[in-house]
């Protein structure tokens, strides 16, 4: 993903290019670098700007996030608390299903993250439905009556009681964490604070080598990047 | 999933539910019923519509859904062509991303799963969004400029050209599809017709059973739904 | 797996097979039942012996067995101390490998199912290797100079000590366990009484229904049997 | 894996070792390197063997060697015949278990293989049990009344009628291939010479780190090495 400036060459192992050859042309045209071999300009897409954030942080990856998305239910028009806000790539996803009339609030603590995460957002033109707030989301959330409570941070169960808190009923919290000590404190914290329909997952994914003749899995994959838990909101007994 | 109404009851081998006890009641409230356990009232998700589709094809499964909407880079205000539409879980999925602003082209031969499309589109409250065709894909498609064709239907390869005409430079094609033979044809096509990018991964999702002390992985897991093949349209050189 | 037994009729749900146009006729012949359906008589492996077993305990599977032999370095002549018996079907995988010169101990404290083990191991004719032991290993072990100690128990750390004094040095202990929280404890374990080269991994193994046209992986796999943890006897410094 | 010789260093990077310090000493002792960090002495196992074959070819993973031996149904006496040798890595494992009284007739049309087979057999001490033999086994096999055929080539489905001929009733054929058409062609060859009990799998097997705290599965893995096809010999109806 690079950005396109007149008089000026972008440079790879296989030749270089020059940018001005490619002013003026539609994305998806194709263009010869300096050794002949073929390029074509494709426009990023949303997996695009995910995998190709500032890699400050670990961030996670489109399968996770493919998944976040489908089973918190959020879509166009939903509020979103997130925590942590990291270098914005889950940010970045969430912000472009909720567009044009929802919201997302991310909590970071690390005020350096937010400056890479406020670039990411601005690049994929998601930032005017994102509000960043270096705050601490440990101690609590500001915001009620949310759609869903999204985690990617070390100690998600010391959010839970107030992602209770700020969920509307039925709301759906999901957690992201790579280990499993993790994600047996996070369903316990969540059992004991209200929630419901509890469910642990991990996704892996294998790529396909596919030609006639040699098709095949291919040889090297991710075995783990973490584990997905999701749960919604139960009105307490009595309140 | 059903449908809450005055002076009926829900039977489950758990006991029944008056649902006159539910009425009045929000969303996330506990009932116990007629045996006395304790359920909740939870309102549906996408996922939950997605997973209660009357089930008369196979339906795609959420976390394929999930990735064919990632990788495809669509959203809200999207132009989507989708084949075939079977009972309309994948359609209900797309509708729900391009909300508000956009707009989703259903074609299906066989009548009568308009029908059930149709309704469970409506239960969903998606049906705003999208058109139902009841055409044959593979002679052709009628729309142009579209940001993305998925096909989920026995002969993908016999879509791809019409595909590439409907498509916007740069727009995407994703097809599902449970044989190898069927993926190792519509690669070959989409490399013949000016496709790039190509790509085919299947996902596996395993549960966690976690408890403290007993914590696991879920002794079985549905080992294979199908291959997702992803492209983009590159213009072709001297068009 | 079944005896035939002269006179006798084998029933099936794909109709019955008279046992007397059996007997004579080689191993690999074919035989039409009843409705004409066409049967091969095989003489049993040892895949057929542990998948057999009577299941009173949950049985290991030859996918793990295989693994444990391998990874154990066991072989012909091998000396082994296994704990517990079960109802013996990695017991009987165990002397398959070892005979005609090796041995294995195998120890196991409920009583009933060393009778179990017995009849499985005389059926596979594997009886003549095995010393069953009615002990409790978790107090100690006979054995000395042994190559390999293979756990499959509930509290494999218990064991670890005694192993440690049992085998000769570089000897392999081997420990199959379903959960985490018993492979978190086997490990520390074995860090803390001198054993070295520990690894843990787990094996998923994947049916593929081949067929021209329609080549696929199954749809439905065993989603977790256990963990198999490995480690070898370093002689402690000092000593 | 190294030869200790007297007078000579053992460089890494974490230091050398002075194999005089080491001679004298029994395997699994420990020992520190110049840098001071401890090294344990161990002897090698069968997976030593194996993964420290010279890597002319691809060889056959301990995962797979595990299952194809198990299904196999091969033990101590087997006759077997194996193709291709390749660097002896599949054959050092057969010879492994075959021993004493058993014999593996491996055939290889390569012959600087076979050179690097001799080597690595000997050096595992498995020469005696493995006759190599440098002929095609497309054109036919030798041997008769074998147990078990075992094929790691490119071609196995022109193996299948001669393994036929040289099995003995009941008798299994395992063939191991990294590509989806190698494994449609031989199963289809299989079913039209008279085997029976077809079966074909793929393993994977995944690491985990495990530590308190922190325990989770390594983030890489071996996505694909082969499928495994497993058959065994019915005798042809009539004869």
């Amino acid at each position: 993903m690079v950005k396109v400036e007149a008089g000026k060459t972008f440079h790879t192992h296989k030749g270089f290019i020059k940018f001005d050859d490619l002013i003026g042309k539609e994305y998806g045209s194709r263009i010869l670098s300096s050794l002949g071999i073929e390029f074509t300009a494709l426009k990023p897409l949303l997996r695009d700007y995910i995998m190709k954030s500032v890699r400050k942080t670990q961030i996670t990856y489109p399968k996770d996030i493919a998944l976040i998305v489908m089973f918190s239910g959020i879509g166009p028009g939903s509020l979103i608390v997130e925590a942590g806000t990291g270098t914005g790539a889950l940010t970045t996803a969430l912000a472009h299903y909720v567009k044009p009339d929802g919201k997302l609030c991310s909590y970071e603590i690390r005020e350096e993250f937010l400056k890479t995460a406020e670039r990411n957002l601005k690049r994929a033109n998601m930032f005017d439905f994102v509000e960043l707030k270096n705050k601490d989301v440990t101690i609590g959330i500001d915001e009620s009556d949310v759609d869903a409570v999204i985690l990617d941070l070390a100690t998600p169960w010391l959010v839970v009681p107030h992602a209770y808190s700020a969920l509307k009923p039925c709301g759906t919290i999901v957690s992201f964490s790579p280990t499993i000590d993790q994600i047996i404190k996070t369903v316990e914290t969540l059992k004991e604070n209200g929630f419901v329909d509890i469910e642990t997952v991990e996704c892996l994914m294998r790529g396909m080598q596919v030609e006639k003749g040699k098709t095949r899995p291919q040889t090297l994959m991710t075995a783990h990047t973490g584990y997905i838990t999701f749960a919604r909101k139960a009105v307490k007994t009595g309140s």
